[in-house]
């Protein structure tokens, strides 16, 4: 008796059972579509991302004088061309390709062909997107990283620096440091925390942007005879404000995209929220700083403050708490905006701020992470431990230091031999003449604004009013 | 013999349907896939609604002069960072938070630390998506709110005020608004259909430029003694164009992403198409108009009626067939245009047209639903009943006159106290030099164009030919 | 004993097996998972498509003349809106409907109310992307096309000519070429391969550009008596600059968006990785080949090239490997580098490059595919067959230049006809007068710059020094 109830209770539930399982399956597993999710998710990351180039160019542009506008803003393009031809050709393999344990770079993956390329990037194997939005990923953060670099050469370096060092730059620079860190390298497996890049894109970016603003020179006229710094404004506001609202758009691609996921909760919702908070914190408090020192609320200076918030909780934003990400973004607006101030004492002509911005906030960006870390956020994560501030003592802070060091060590030395190189073998700067008359006509041929540029040749006959 | 063909039969069914409901289950279940999607289209829907500050950042420099043109576009970098600061910290509780049944406002959820917050939102208890995304789509809604509002602020009103009523706009007045409505509040509770916010974003906003507007006092030159009205036209229609076009893609954002879902058979589809088929028709009906009245298509006319038709779709979208989002859209466009000339000629200088576009057609697209709404939409909506012209009779069209009045009275009262007590206390407005040598000097210290504006200060000393 | 055994065995997989499978099943099935990604993916792909128009306005107003621009960018908005509404009346239903097996054109789904039209759209029902959707998706790319198309009459055609053209362009000429290869007609039945239309969208608007330039005939002051060219720079760089990259970035809608599927191991990451290298290639090699032509690295001529290429890889993006796609953007970039010099000796004035960019590059894309289409992708795709350097033979390359000879004729000769009697009845060109003063004043009476118009005026009273 008890069997023919088993028998009948087996076939009641197996009845319902059945066109419930086989429902489920028809069309794909849920594991395809999760893989279908993250990778519409990381692709939405890549254009983001690939779309902060327009907020460089704007930025740069509105940063720097009328007579270089087009050469600024045009060179943005030809440097994100030259870094997705390298980057494809050999610096994803350099960054991202198994390195047999060297720990230094990737030794495979060179010229991938999208489809039969897995295999060489064991380092992203734990992830269910397909290689090919990995690449185009990892493309647009190598081409922001060196559109950071050029930031410095800005308004005298000749236009075939930007291709040259453009090559070298997505070949040998970047993806090295990308290696140590997220391509499976030292300091990677030391657990140094930089979720999506204060060190590996912002720092990295920065050194090269100092270094070549050191072998450059200042611009003529930025400094007189005594070394007061003159200031040279730019010429076109609105676009550095279109630019950096682009940027700070473009950051939910860079940060959030870096879970290279759409599940977990929705985590990298998360890693928006303290992205907003501190990139709103940042602009803020850099702006009402500038209020204090100068009497003015400073646009640049906010405009700042907002990017050197971006690029600090860029390594933090997935190992802190809400009020900490408020913190560092603010901290990040008021140091930048002192930094600048004293970089320009110290003689260092850095138009665009590329070092103060993305080189010391992304270093305070290395170290925050050492000081704020929450141990939920760190076990969320997997990376790391917590920082000193949640009792992880000095640990964290110091794998974070090492990290920092490391990078600027590496790309400063790196970059000045690459640069050191090619002042010598073949200039980097343009004559003075052509400074004087602008690279939009010195390396193009054309201006920019040539219906302006006339009104302004005709003032500068009369008067000599504009420089 | 029976009993064994039924074993053999559920061995048969069930070897079948094991692997089959195995299959499926591995990796995340359904409803975790499904919330997986819901959160990336709604952060999707973020980005969009967020970026419009770029649009609103442009169409205001480009309709305001070149003096001005730093000082207005960068408050939108400004008025963003504080909405995000303050909203995170009390205006998301305010407008989402539980409300104890007071029907007023939320009590809940203030500076919200992502992780445990749920709980405090019943509101939004019913998705799938987490607070986090919920909270960045609801600052991005109340940032766009704050932008239309201080557009009625333009080119005269001192930099402190954008802070300081910034900081009120996003916690007593947008807050309380959306509670009513969206937040579980009385609105909401009598069946108000807002789909995206016509009255709840919209009008709100632009009845707090109203206000300002009202109490700043036309710029200087806008109308002669005997009350005529001048022409001060934008310096940058280029600007302004870009402007709308990123205002438009946002939309896209703002209206189907308002779903909060990409499931229900695309819905949010639906709502897109309606909101495009308005926008067009807005754009080319208002540029007919204006070429009947004027002889000439004027370019600003067609602006706004882009803008309108978007405004006035944005709480129709969900509840109306494509035809009636044709005629919205055009009625919209028509009436703004009209409106916006009736505005000038009682003496109201509202520089960005700010009432008109957002605050009448926001107030068109309220009573549209109420006209329009279909029998099928609102039951996919399940929100309020049909409208006047598909058998629903006048109940629906008085929840909605009721919300709008409700709505425009509340946020009247409201901004009148802050900014006039703000005038009584320290003054609204730039002295008449300030605001003659415009506010990128005076508010900023520096122009958005220096180097156009000395072509300017050297014409003027000429001749006196530029304002 | 056996039977028991099995019974045991039974009982035990079949309470694994219920949990599992209704685990699964609990919340939408697989399908409708499905679904919903595919759905959120391509509005994701229509978006980035639809904000293509804010690249096409920025690239020809800033290619354009200060006097124009105003006139120039604002015309964008207008035909997207003609283009929205006639599309959705009846364009949409010619392109896509039903055509009873006449392979020309579409019979059904004219004024679609969006919920129950699927139907009448037989070549969309395979998709599991609802009808608004693709909608969307395809009147973004009408839009585009009509754009292109509206470029070969920049600075000298009547208002009104944009707004009928763009009726008559959105409904008899687009749609037509559309079905042929995408809606069910003969060139799709062939096994034409334009993935995301190289041919369609491209080649279609451009020749209609080619007929509006020669009927339009030159601008004033473009040829001298004796026939040689002048060139008439644009007035600003950075517009087109920044233009270029919103259309590089929102081709990361119009070719992976045309998988309609983020699903298949994410083959649509195939598409962006192939879209971006010949993007990359295009654009520095015809920066390359600028610098070795006229001594200068030209800004335009690398713009230029970056669309050429995209244009290319529009049609084969999904055909070729990542050595092809190189090879495609590098040959189209210089291609459309010397082809728009051939077409300036020729006396054809094409403002902003409309035919040689996408019309040449067009071309090139459709022959692209029939030489280096290879047949694992082909497999992928299931449209046609591999090209000649795959073994395929001339096959392919037959189709392939049946084709684009097909549409560049049909679209030749209906513009020809419709721009033709606009000219003998209406007039398409404004008068000498008009065009001199700008067609901001003409068409709008308003300047798009009007602050600096003043001093371009004033410093032509003085010296006659700006055209």
């Amino acid at each position: 008796m008890r069997k023919k109830w088993l028998v009948a209770l087996l076939a009641m539930v197996t009845v319902l059972a059945f066109p419930v399982g086989a429902f489920a399956a028809d069309g794909p597993t849920n594991v395809q579509l999760q893989a279908g999710l993250n990778t519409a998710f990381t692709f939405l990351a890549f254009i983001l991302v690939f779309f902060m180039q327009a907020g460089f160019a704007l930025l740069e542009a509105g940063s720097t004088r009328m007579k270089n506008a087009g050469h600024v803003a045009g060179k943005t393009i030809l440097t994100t061309g030259v870094a997705a031809l390298s980057f494809w050709a050999l610096g994803f393999g350099l960054g991202f390709g198994n390195d047999g344990g060297n720990g230094f770079m990737g030794l495979t993956g060179f010229f991938m062909s999208g489809t039969d390329a897995a295999a060489s990037f064991d380092s992203l194997s734990a992830l269910d997107v397909p290689i090919t939005i990995m690449f185009l990923f990892h493309f647009a953060f190598a081409a922001v990283s060196l559109s950071i670099a050029c930031g410095g050469m800005a308004e005298r370096a000749k236009l075939s620096v930007y291709i040259i060092f453009g090559i070298l730059f997505s070949i040998v620079i970047y993806p090295v440091v990308a290696h140590w860190v997220w391509g499976g390298g030292w300091l990677g497996k030391l657990g140094m925390q930089d979720y999506a890049g204060s060190t590996v894109v912002h720092l990295t970016g920065a050194t090269a942007a100092l270094v070549a603003t050191l072998l450059l020179k200042p611009r003529l006229g930025k400094f007189n005879k005594d070394g007061k710094p003159n200031i040279i404004p730019g010429h076109n506001q609105v676009y550095s404000i279109l630019g950096v609202i682009i940027l700070w758009f473009g950051w939910f691609g860079f940060n959030p995209g870096s879970a290279v996921s759409a599940m977990n909760d929705g985590f990298f919702g998360y890693v928006a929220l303290t992205t907003n908070i501190a990139a709103a914190a940042g602009g803020v408090f850099a702006l009402l700083v500038s209020w204090m020192v100068y009497g003015k609320a400073d646009i640049p200076s906010m405009l700042n403050g907002v990017l050197a918030a971006l690029v600090a909780i860029t390594g933090s934003c997935a190992f802190v708490a809400p009020w900490a990400a408020l913190v560092i973004g603010a901290v990040a607006g008021i140091v930048t905006f002192f930094t600048a101030q004293w970089f320009e004492r110290a003689r260092v002509d850095d138009p665009v701020y590329a070092f103060s911005v993305h080189g010391i906030a992304g270093m305070w960006g290395a170290v925050s992470t050492g000081l704020f870390a929450t141990p939920e956020l760190v076990k969320v994560t997997g990376v790391g431990q917590a920082g000193l501030f949640y009792g992880g003592g000095f640990t964290q802070l110091g794998v974070q230091l090492l990290g920092l060091v490391g990078t600027f060590t590496f790309v400063f030395v790196i970059s000045f031999i690459i640069l050191g190189a090619m002042k010598a073998m073949m200039g980097i700067r343009v004559t003075e003449e052509e400074e004087t008359m602008g690279l939009d006509i010195s390396e193009h041929g054309t201006y920019g604004y040539p219906e302006q540029m006339k009104l302004v040749a005709e003032a500068e006959k009369r008067s000599g009013i504009v420089n």
